[in-house]
């Protein structure tokens, strides 16, 4: 007699199937995604890529250490370092975790952060334990240094700068967590190019240290990579645990060709900031809501009169789609926007208004 | 005191890192890819896509119900069933093992068949359980429904045909493995286009059938894209277990429209069993190896009077690359050739009469 529910881990009906909302025709400044369309073709030109090169009948590099060297040679980091790529920095998240899943091993992260780390921690039948921050978002480091202790994570993960709070914590917290972990501090920069305190100069100091980074919010969501940098030996470890084929031969050829042009990506960045700087003085001036400073490619706001919930869908009917967070308990009412093209951050602030 | 390996997977030295030679100008006749090469270039083309309408600076649609509806219509589906998306076939195979990673659960393979199974089944801390083939490579049927109901395994996974030993094990005995499973069965059909025996038609009987396929072997190993066909519950569980947008946009949209060209495909598949045929009878004519009859794009070889590891660095030394099964104990003196183009073979089988 069938009965594969018998055999389906207990906790199955704890996940939930990801549903994203895909907007024909709508402004979308819900994903954090750079707001310039970019396409292949474009791409593909500007980088002067040979397509013909780029043979799709052939299985890709298993591990390209050309891309790694490029990547090292851009950090100023030597050969004691290694550089490890995933279909996404999910996917690193994920391979982290499988490395570390051992019966009985926590993961500590900072709590409201980013939802794919409960998520893939849960998925690889690891303990997630979340370590609430303070009402501005930052962390209580003494109570986060107690847990440390008490817990004993296997990994902890700081997203820094912190989705979807916005906010960058103090280097010297960084470095009080890292140096009181006895296993390894995964800092998560995918927002970094929002706010150049880049922490990986840190990486040569603290042995239990690795780095994240994604192409995901720079102009290359679509490609799916992410990297990650740490030293060679826990880099060794993650390819042992990581599918041998997880990158795709065209990401592959463009994201190695990319580096070479980085100084743009970077241009663009800024602009991006410079965008955040007049969207945040924009909703400042707004009656009825909150908004907070921040360091990444996003603003998140509390409306004050009216349930986030509400807003959410107003501005939904208008076209406009940004991110509720109201079912996080400790969000209530927060609403997140990436930040857009100056023409859409207008629509956005001035649709806004009407509606508080 | 820093000691993350502490915190390690007692098992992680277990694993290997997944090293893959990467020849330049040599015959590749290794990986079992579609020999014709196919660049981006010449397919976005052929499929007349626009490069324009590819936007990578967006994220990929996190599940395309289009290209789900276009499965299932071309093997004349209902929407009873759905198909999930992996980043190759070697994802989906991990997210099913996640989504029964529960202590306990046992994984019944076949032995010898593809490496990635024993691999996954350990990294999400699974038990491997083998099921040995007689010496032609076949199911010992009566042992295997003995140890089915020993075992009691929560996934079995059975290569259709089977790699590395090139055979397709028949219906009846498939049947009668799905029908003493409590559990699902996972037929693996990457090689079905070389045989044209799908177990398909199987799905509407079994509930607990899953298909997998792969574009890897048919031209599009590059791309990573496999999916998978299960009734809906199935589909939907293995949904909560993925990451978000683990198809890239650029595959996903050449993926969408290779399936109006599914002719051309299968014409070229024709192709290679053509070729196939001709070289098992050039092989079939060559002193000292005996060659088995294959259902997949590769053929498999014993060497009698020389050991295999010895052939294959001849053949490497004369810029051939194939792939020796010497270090599987059930495969002593085993040599594997994908089938390449008329040219390439005849170049492998002149090259390895001289040394045999």
């Amino acid at each position: 007699m069938v009965n594969y529910k018998k055999y389906l881990r207990e906790d199955i009906n704890n996940f939930k199937e990801y549903f994203i909302d895909n907007p024909e025709n709508m402004i979308k400044l819900d994903a954090m995604e750079y707001p310039v369309d970019k396409s292949l073709r474009d791409v593909i030109k500007s980088l002067n890529i040979n397509e013909k090169e780029i043979l799709l009948n052939r299985y890709p590099e298993s591990h390209s250490q050309e891309l790694e060297k490029i990547i090292l040679d851009y950090f100023g980091l030597n050969s004691n370092f290694g550089v490890n790529f995933g279909n996404g920095s999910d996917e690193l998240i994920q391979n982290i975790c499988l490395a570390f899943s051992k019966k009985g091993n926590n993961v500590m992260v900072p709590s409201p952060s980013f939802s794919m780390y409960e998520k893939i921690i849960s998925t690889v039948n690891l303990k997630y334990i979340p370590e609430y921050l303070n009402e501005d978002f930052d962390i209580k480091i003494d109570q986060m240094i107690k847990n440390i202790s008490k817990y004993k994570p296997a990994i902890i993960f700081l997203a820094c700068p912190n989705n979807p709070t916005s906010n960058l914590w103090d280097k010297d917290k960084i470095i009080q967590i890292i140096e009181s972990s006895e296993s390894i501090v995964v800092i998560d920069e995918a927002y970094v190019d929002f706010c150049e305190s880049s922490y990986i100069d840190l990486i040569e100091k603290y042995e239990n240290l690795v780095i994240l980074r994604t192409f995901s919010k720079i102009g290359f969501a679509g490609l799916r990579l992410g990297f990650m940098i740490s030293n060679k030996e826990i880099s060794s470890i993650i390819n042992k645990i990581r599918l041998p084929f997880n990158i795709n031969t065209v990401s592959l050829k463009i994201i190695i060709n990319i580096f070479e042009n980085f100084s743009i990506i970077k241009k663009n960045c800024q602009n991006i900031i410079s965008l955040r700087e007049k969207l945040y003085s924009d909703l400042s001036e707004l009656r009825n809501i909150k908004v907070l400073k921040s360091s990444t490619n996003f603003l998140i706001f509390k409306t004050l009169n009216k349930s986030s919930d509400e807003i959410y869908k107003l501005l939904k009917d208008s076209n406009i789609l940004i991110k509720n967070l109201n079912n996080n308990s400790n969000l209530k009412n927060f609403l997140r926007v990436t930040v857009g093209t100056e023409e859409e951050n207008n629509s956005f602030v001035s649709t806004l208004s009407k509606y508080l």
